[in-house]
């Protein structure tokens, strides 16, 4: 385990009992994305409870590191408990809202103001770091004609927009902050939770998540948000500044492999995707087809089957030609296992059962 | 001028009198932009009321292509006339409002519908062409939680998702357009106006622009939609179905680079950027400082100077290292004038007077 953390060229796998074993035994923090992973809307994966107790009981500590900015702190530990999860302390949760709330903190001078579109537990983390605050709720536009839509008042101590998940989202709300923006030019700063583009709902749904919003925003404004969440890695400092976490001994579990597997990855952590959640089997293959393969939390971690670790090949830029390589272009270049030229052999790391495949071949493997 | 419009390479100049004389001789059509060119809110640009009747008593076919999709080719004709230009046809107007209801009538089967994001002015195009349509005015949330929203209901016969300019823009109706998108697939199209990322105001002030929400909406639905207004050429193609004009005859007028000018080129127009709008000499110019030159309508044709003409070195790939690089990526390349390797003579078009000047050249000369 411990090679796998280090710089040395990384493997793709999947995990069979005894590799995972080896794993869990390297780890002594495991970070939790929850949509998806840990629940379902108000239903708990199955399992996933009991797994998490099993996993607390063995002395690991829990995190949780989620985009979701429609939560407080407080909020998350509440549905934690009320869905049968070992007890958490809010100093465990690591939601965008709070991660957001600490950033302003830390970037903006006292008594500067944050222009808001986001919900009231966004609006409730900022008050808990001392943050003033205006914008949360329904706005409407000052008047009937576009000129009107320029004139209504500007708060003199906004110094920032930050853009989360806002179900009252409007055009009236995009010109306000577009506007303080253009007021504050470099000296506003712009920050959004996520870039989520869809939230999904139970049944296959879906509606537009927060990175919709973010977009309208940084169109209008024509300059790039400083994005708080996953893939991000300002969550993960988060994590570290609070409980010191070796990133070696540390696993990432979610189910996205553009935020939680990226973010774990490009932090040197060990991850695992769970087919629980956004990603399918078939996503992870691209275009080969074949049966979807359930993995859960409880597959994953009672009897560790039936899951993919992506250990943090990322940093050599190789996810296999199917794995969604739009995420890292280039990655045939510095891949040991695809780099053109005299083919580098590909190193085995230390601690792990089973059988080290090669990138293309595990993915031609995953559908048993 | 014939020279200018055909397939060789192109200069991009600046007019002097005499050889605006000659680009104005060899065009029978004439393409205005609106908004920032004849007019800014509701006052005429100075003098283009009085130029445009001189080129309209000098035969000159007029006709007016804006991306702004809030008012009809009717509401066009009655403000050209309130503003003292020459009496219009609704067949000279070329709005994207009219122009995205033409498109989908030419695109949808008989009956389907149309769900609008967008003005009381765009739905009333849909309806001149027999489009049913839903959707402009405010709408609610169906619900307040998350699994409401997935929930309100659609229209069965809705086959496409119109976005124009919507001031009731909001996080319900994006939820829903991407309910519709979601349903239908590949079956429901998507179609934008525009993609302008703002829309100035006087006093130097703008709000957000129709591409801030056709952004949002792709961002959901994770697909491009097809946008009806410049730089596309769908507008151009409706003015030559309409009049059978020949872009070799055909001049294109408007203050934006990378909307008219970038249009006008790719269609084989000659183009003139006037300087009244959204483009600056300082834009233009890039990083070269130097004192704005404020070239009008007036100026344009009255006089003949301080005014650009940008040929169509759009297809040369050549707008000079300081014009607007982001427009054509790879331009180094394509450039006579700048490609890596032995020096290509720049080519001397004919029948224009005025010292033919290469491009890196202009743009030091121009604010003199």
């Amino acid at each position: 385990m411990a090679a796998m953390a280090g710089g040395g060229p990384r493997q793709c796998r999947r995990l069979e009992a005894e590799a995972a074993r080896a794993v869990l035994g390297a780890a002594d923090t495991l970070l939790f994305d929850c949509d998806g992973v840990l629940w379902r809307g108000e239903a708990a994966v199955g399992g996933a409870a009991a797994t998490l107790g099993r996993l607390a009981a063995a002395g690991k500590r829990l995190c949780y590191v989620t985009n979701n900015s429609s939560r407080t702190r407080v909020a998350y530990t509440e549905k934690l408990r009320r869905l049968g999860f070992p007890p958490a302390e809010p100093r465990h949760i690591f939601g965008s809202a709070f991660c957001a709330a600490r950033y302003l903190r830390q970037a903006l001078p006292p008594g500067a103001a944050a222009y808001v579109l986001g919900s009231p537990a966004l609006a409730a983390e900022l008050e808990a770091v001392g943050i003033p605050h205006l914008g949360p709720g329904p706005a409407a536009l000052p008047g009937p004609a576009p000129a009107d839509w320029a004139q209504a008042p500007l708060d003199p101590a906004v110094r920032a927009v930050l853009v989360g998940f806002d179900e009252h989202f409007s055009y009236a709300k995009l010109c306000q902050a577009l506007r303080y923006l253009l007021r504050g030019g470099s000296d506003c700063l712009l920050v959004g939770t996520n870039r989520d583009h869809r939230l999904p709902l139970e049944g296959g749904t879906g509606i537009p998540g927060t990175g919709c919003l973010v977009k309208a925003v940084e169109t209008a404004a024509q300059r790039e948000a400083f994005i708080v969440g996953k893939p991000n890695r300002y969550m993960f400092d988060c994590v570290v500044s609070e409980f010191n976490i070796d990133p070696a001994r540390t696993i990432m579990v979610g189910d996205r492999l553009d935020t939680d597997i990226l973010m774990g990855n490009s932090c040197g952590l060990t991850t695992l995707l769970t087919l629980t959640g956004v990603t399918t089997l078939d996503e992870v293959k691209g275009q080969e087809g074949g049966s979807a393969l359930h993995s859960s939390i409880q597959d994953l971690l009672d009897h560790l089957v039936r899951c993919l670790v992506f250990c943090n090949c990322w940093h050599q830029r190789c996810w296999g030609p199917q794995l969604l390589p739009q995420l890292c272009p280039g990655w045939l270049a510095a891949c040991p296992a695809h780099a053109p030229g005299p083919a580098r052999p590909a190193e085995e790391p230390d601690g792990l059962g089973g059988q080290v495949q090669e990138h293309h071949h595990l993915l031609h493997n995953l559908a048993e």
